[in-house]
């Protein structure tokens, strides 16, 4: 996909390198390398290390990275998961929420130009699938992942496919930016239906969870009801703009279930968005809402969950919307139509390091005290 | 509801009864009964004998009954079984999928005059609830079941309020007329969605099930594809148009799996409606859906059933459908309209008996050897 | 419909008249009278004169009257012209945009109470009609307006059916509360399809205009364009959130259209309402949506209109909705919710009269120098 | 486009030309000819001409051409009228409504392979603009049409985009497989919403109308309705399923109008399909729509045409769809799923010529007395 050489074994696994500087100089090409984060073999751990500076394909660009935000993909991965061990086949670079700066273009491109500040789609799609030739590329079969399926962009270059380019205002400074990609996960769900003086609960206020009520406010919700585990990211919650909060650790589900029937005149709402994955969540999101309404599932459970079909489902006749990804590319205009309206998600960017401080960035992600991490190269 | 006054000890539980002869005095209004099929004790079984005949309430009006279908609801309150000990409290006549002929209106009753051919809406709505003002009057909050909450139309009449009527083309004789409302279910289930030119999964060839394979051919349903486990039951769905059916019994998950395959190009199904409540059934549904399909719930399971939902919804970018009821009068609407298109649900009726073989027609069903069974009183 | 006796001639045409107490003796009820602003001839003016007392039918109310604003068709019917010799036969008391307290029961009434403070669905619907029973009363076949077709608010009581109340809390002061009415046009027309992270165009800025301005800003609209011919009514639209104001009268059509194009990324906007029903107006609308958009025709031309169809509306691939009245009782939830996500609409109603004033009133509607006027018996 | 060398003069406007071999010789291409339907100059008429045969660029096909359709835009191409002299730009070669080949592949074609049996959507769209990026190419704003600003498929060969291509069943034969880009506008037309179980009214029985009738028939629609003013073309709107039809020329506005709230329980259609353009149609087509309803405009009218906007769409509270093109590749899909429902369009297909006979193709059209013209090289 890259089109990088195969890799020599440029670096034993070290934790931290001396700042290499890149240069782009098109005519030799043959001693530059760049600072990675790599995982290098089937083991925990991520490595920052020396690796050959990509080449665009003739459809492809190369992008000077300016900032990336970390995921919980990425933690899996760097935590090796079973999900990871099934998944990523090492030497991989990882990192798929990046913006940067386009530094060289393939024989092919023209639609960008260098120096156009630029986001992407991290989903590079087939573009032959049924899903793919009909609107619905977010679900495309054979999709490959920046990070994942191909090198990502925690480096100081990254090669990417032209096609899945945002150009970006530069208003919106890097550590922003480069969140697009997972705040547009929060708009499609968020929006997969009108919310606009509707009433919504968001079960989980991880980053998604938190993106997602900062939609819900630009959107004209209602009212707007959180919950989590964490008092630290209800507080952010509350930064957001969400009305009420719930703590999922120290109230009952009863209690919860009737704190927001007090706060929806006794109906229940019309929106439920389960950002969290955890089954109690998923339950109260489906016993929450209203007759008629609609619940988005986004978060990811990480086994079997049981559900009682006929009352939280059948005979309260909702719709239910899984959600993967972003709508190609309707949930990117749809964002820059929301940051137009006044989207303001800063709060939810808590922490920004450089990338040599990676291991810190994981350690908050597995504390649970902060939202949106964010590596500069 | 009825305006039925309290019973009396009218009988003891009777297998049979004479006929009796069905006068309508105004005048007197005294000695009339008229036979009914009645829980009259918490117990398994129904006794058909003889109740006082209904009178109308202002809003309502009374309905020389001509036929009454049977549901799974009418065999769970035969049997007695856990659902009906909560919800039954006899005395009841059961019985709500009906037809008849108005043969008395109450005193403000103007939309209906003696003599008209109608069938019955089951669910007697609130409407005054939010859903019931919305539009949505299929989840009102605070409905009543004709046949369970209200007595119902197994019997030579039943009062009605006008709200529910609908009148019906004379042209429909009555064993067919009365299954207007189940066949609504149907229509509800398989259009909640557009199914023109889309390829269907159902799975359950209960009546239900096999009205809704007849209603997705009438829609111009690429390829319709059934699933049950009785031949018997295959066999109604070949006739009402199915293009392929699978046998559960007989055929295991994968190969079903890889048999939708075939037959949608690879893709799977744009659409599966799940008519069974079946736990494989419903796994099947999801499975056999492809990426950005629908998923119709209407089977109603037995008991807990468990997801693994990142791949059986959320990855899949599906949207799910709770649906009961019917659209209040939307379907009712939709249902005339598909008769005027040619819509035959005749195979499907296979079994019509005088009210005195109830027991007969029970044991049909539980035999799962029927379509429905229609019993005149 | 509202149960008033016949009216007998109870006055002769007066600009003015005391003051009555308006006292409600359940016993006697035979010598009190109210004030009314009422249509007593077929010719130009309206007369504040007494009338009797309203009593309610079996299901209906009567409502002590807080305030009344005026819509452009009482204007009509004051000015009297076409439409109003047409359509309105007098004796009649205008008056249709209204909210009070709940002062009588009618004999089957039991969802208010006396006390309850309460705005009015002016439509009448019957109920009966396919629309009403589909879910789409708004567009009811049969139905009758408060103040045009029966008696109306212009008056200290008004009788109304129970069925169109909409209790609404005592947090919003009359002037606003009356208005809910006209708002709720705006909301139908401005929600027909989402705003959120959209663009809009709105063409005339009339109160129904800038109602619509209002609801896009609380949902999250990207950019809001309004246009109108009026300074005043512009510098109205500023204050509720407009980004960006065009002067139909001072600028030509082309340079209103390269503006439109200039704060869209030259892309034409999202969605356009149309709120004037004037000719360039409504050709701006359609020139000025982008492909694939949408247009909301809610202003009334006064004659025929011709359009280049293929240009404005076959090849641009757009959705035109013809919106009229409020969807029942969508509409009247919706509001609900936009208040509670901060709608503020205070800035449009600019002036509060005593109905005794109500000449003035008419003139200002007349001057274009107003937003809505409030009437208070 | 098609990267055909500039054209040199190969000959002179000729009536026939002897049939040329058409020889796929990859080693020289240097002598190779074929005949094509070209417009040579600025003025009525085409000629039947040799053409070099045409090459592929890398991401192009070469098709030998099994048949093509004519339609009403060849037909002003023909007659050179005011349309035609703005926008085409000879030497053309005409023809867009194709089927046939594929014989040679482009550099970089993977997706298809010589032998297949292709049709081809006529619209190249840029890919790029916001329409194609958020599914809605079929109004891209930068689009070219084949045979219209590229080189078409009135040839024995043409080169087309790899990414236009639509594979095609071998079971349908070439005259009926060249239609599918009209019918695919049939198909966007009719299912711009669903048609099961509701009431259609079809103005307009050219070939396009024609399918639109066949697609409402397979698609269940309760009733179709069908004007015209040729007896010719009624008669097949007849053959196709329609249920009602109505002589536009015989009929008044009034009896038709009447005729149809007849058949339609005195409601009006749920939807009107205006395909024809002619004002009077038009006209009927809003007139005869139930309130809620909706109207497609298809049709394209010569001049402005108008509207009494209140009465015709913002009271009936309607929704009107612009539509043109087909839905990139949804229509093309449900098309597919449309056959496999049974849809019959040979009775459309009427008349099936060599190309050499294309004036006759012409003065049918202009006659009348025709459904679809083919052409066969």
């Amino acid at each position: 996909m890259t089109g990088r050489p195969s890799l020599p074994a440029l670096g034993i696994q070290v934790k931290r390198v001396a700042r290499l500087t890149l240069l782009w100089d098109n005519e030799t090409r043959k001693s530059h390398i760049m600072k990675a984060l790599v995982k290098t073999a089937p083991a925990p751990g991520l490595t920052l290390q020396p690796m050959p500076d990509p080449r665009p394909g003739p459809a492809e660009v190369v992008v000077r990275v300016k900032a990336t935000s970390l995921c919980g993909t990425d933690a899996h991965i760097y935590n090796w998961d079973a999900w990871a061990q099934g998944r990523i086949r090492p030497p991989r670079i990882i990192g798929h929420e990046m913006c940067g700066e386009v530094v060289e273009l393939g024989a092919n491109v023209t639609s960008v130009a260098p120096g156009d500040y630029v986001a992407a789609e991290s989903h590079f799609t087939c573009g032959r699938c049924f899903q793919c030739r009909t609107g619905q590329a977010h679900v495309c079969k054979n999709y490959r992942i920046l990070g994942i399926d191909v090198d990502g962009s925690c480096a100081e270059a990254v090669v990417l496919p032209v096609r899945v380019l945002w150009k970006t205002s530069r208003d919106i400074p890097p550590e922003l930016a480069c969140v697009q990609e997972p705040l547009g996960n929060a708009v499609h769900a968020a929006l997969a239906e009108d919310l606009t003086g509707h009433s919504v609960l968001i079960t989980g206020c991880g980053p998604t969870g938190l993106f997602a009520a900062a939609v819900a406010r630009v959107a004209g919700a209602s009212v707007i009801i959180a919950s989590d585990i964490s008092d630290y990211r209800l507080a952010l919650a509350k930064q957001l703009g969400v009305d009420h909060t719930l703590n999922a650790k120290t109230d009952s589900a009863d209690s919860m279930a009737s704190a927001i029937l007090d706060v929806t005149n006794g109906e229940g709402v019309d929106a439920a968005l389960e950002m969290s994955g955890d089954p109690a969540a998923l339950h109260q999101a489906f016993r929450s809402v209203k007759n008629g309404g609609r619940v988005t599932l986004f978060g990811i459970p990480t086994g079997q969950v049981s559900f009682d079909l006929p009352n939280e489902i059948i005979f309260k006749g909702i719709r239910v919307y899984g959600v993967t990804g972003r709508r190609l590319f309707d949930t990117w205009y749809r964002l820059a139509g929301l940051f137009k309206a006044g989207l303001d998600i800063r709060p939810v960017v808590t922490h920004t390091l450089p990338m040599a401080e990676f291991a810190r960035g994981f350690e908050l992600i597995n504390s649970g005290r902060c939202g949106k991490v964010v590596l500069t190269p």
